[in-house]
């Protein structure tokens, strides 16, 4: 079933002992919905949790950790948030598949599996539908609430940047400021602080960094030994997939990040005329028309010789 | 005479032959703000042009170099933008030192040098303020005004990040959006594409940088050659002076660049604890508490070994 809003806050409002889910690898949009969800429903006086994420990173803990479950506690009523697909499911919320009362997401590509369901593809953020939710629900922003909306609309948009910024998620974000969410402060942690590791991998992605089809495709090189030696997790990865796209003339950007012998994961970033998704589906991932994903089973001479042919016949074709 | 925005308005609607005067240096606020203002005055049907600013790069010359005046343009009307002070007038603007009608600005200091003033310190870019004048006059915001007032309010505001960004920001950049502004492309445009001569300074940069005082301070050297090697311009070191002071852990982040063979700009960044106009003041230099800058005659190792005695004296005494 679709809901509208009113339909989904009259479903909430109706609702208690309530759980919600994020997904594999929580990004800050999930966990700022989480968050915000939760507080909300407690400010109206229910009972409300998020399920424990065990990919969850020391940047976004803060968001979720404080809400985990109590023990004992028997959730009757199931929220996702930004949650896509079933396959994004952590492990321990795989028991809940069939149990899904709400799913509030923007993904366009949702199967709308739960009972009840707000998808807004339209959304920068689904922080932006979790503000509108509690705002028809009649709860307070609180400054909690309104840091935990920021953190998502921020995070999800490059904090402002894209195209996927709209209106409305600007006017989101002014309200969470007069709500009492601290801006400056939140992005210059989100944004601005690189941790060491990352720093250390900035320099070898921007030494390692190759140019290919007169500069229209960049590719670089992330080996395990790089990741150990620098400590880097997938926190310090974040936004390092951008990197290569941001050059001058690069129409495609490639970053290959050796996670084991054999296994390496493939970002791809484009410009104007290139979609990223599609090279990523020769490799059997997806993802968005200028970010999109996949991995390689072979070393990373293959992957890298591989990915460079698709990548150049898709960028130097069409120029 | 200081001005409300009505006040504002209606000595602008009853003036013609308006000249829009920007500062030294002219960042995205201010030829934002003359762009969007010279284009809302010719929507009320009124003569105005923007004076030719000998500083204006390759970046921000498309918002105000197709409004300098024709030949023969006999201003009667003398209009600052985003100008804080008359040693801001570029040389060729001196002459309208005592001629100017009206100040729009939005910095503190400003010591309203003209015969009337509207200046909102609480405005994140002045780029606000204009915004809100050409409401005020009923202008119809066109997808290129928008675009202006977009520029401004996003350059002079770390794209939203920083916390100057008000909700009052967010807010006309949202109804820019909706008016035309393609903020994802004129994002990518001013913050993420980095020229070649930027990355290649980056890389040095990032190479180059050594660590101080248990890593509270990071300092980098850009020589001569570099810039030439690279064909950098001040347009490409623009930003770079950040990089130094994102890494985790460091409070003041300083970069040295020779200019000339015994001539280094310093650029001082710092965090918390430490006021970088404190460390510049001792070289004569000033600015901000997180931003300032000075210059040093000498050779670039005596440059940063005076600098770093100054800012190890004044990070790790404070920490």
């Amino acid at each position: 079933m679709i809901c509208t809003l009113e339909e989904t806050a009259q479903a909430l409002q109706g609702a208690n002992d309530i759980l919600i889910i994020t997904h594999r690898r929580p990004d800050g949009d999930a966990v700022g919905c989480a968050g915000a969800l939760c507080l909300g429903l407690r400010e109206l006086g229910k009972r409300a949790y998020v399920l424990e994420n065990p990919d969850v990173t020391r940047r976004y803990a803060p968001y979720i950790v404080p809400y985990y479950p109590e023990k004992g506690f028997t959730p009757r009523y199931v929220v996702t948030v930004d949650i896509a697909d079933h396959a994004l499911f952590t492990p321990n919320a795989v028991p809940y598949y069939e149990q899904v009362d709400l799913v509030i997401d923007h993904h366009p590509t949702n199967p709308m599996f739960g009972k009840r369901n707000i998808v807004r593809a339209d959304a920068g953020a689904c922080a932006e539908i979790i503000f509108d939710i509690l705002v028809e629900m009649g709860v307070r922003i609180t400054p909690e609430i309104a840091t935990c909306i920021y953190v998502g609309a921020s995070t999800d948009t490059g904090c402002f940047r894209y195209s996927n910024a709209t209106a409305k998620t600007l006017r989101v974000a002014a309200s969470c400021l007069e709500a009492g969410a601290n801006g400056g402060e939140l992005n210059r942690e989100l944004f601005e602080t690189k941790s060491w590791p990352r720093f250390q991998m900035e320099r070898i992605i921007l030494d390692s960094m190759e140019f290919h089809c007169d500069g229209a495709v960049a590719i670089a090189k992330v080996y395990r030994k790089d990741m150990e030696e620098t400590g880097a997790d997938i926190d310090d990865l974040d936004a390092i997939a951008a990197l290569t796209r941001q050059v001058e003339g690069v129409e495609v950007g490639i970053t290959l990040v050796e996670m084991q012998a054999g296994f390496i994961k493939i970002s791809v970033r484009t410009k104007k005329d290139v979609s990223a998704a599609a090279i990523c589906q020769v490799f059997g991932g997806g993802g968005h028309l200028r970010a999109a994903g996949a991995s390689h089973k072979g070393p990373m001479a293959l992957a890298s010789a591989e990915i460079l042919q698709v990548a150049m016949e898709q960028c130097c074709g069409t120029r």
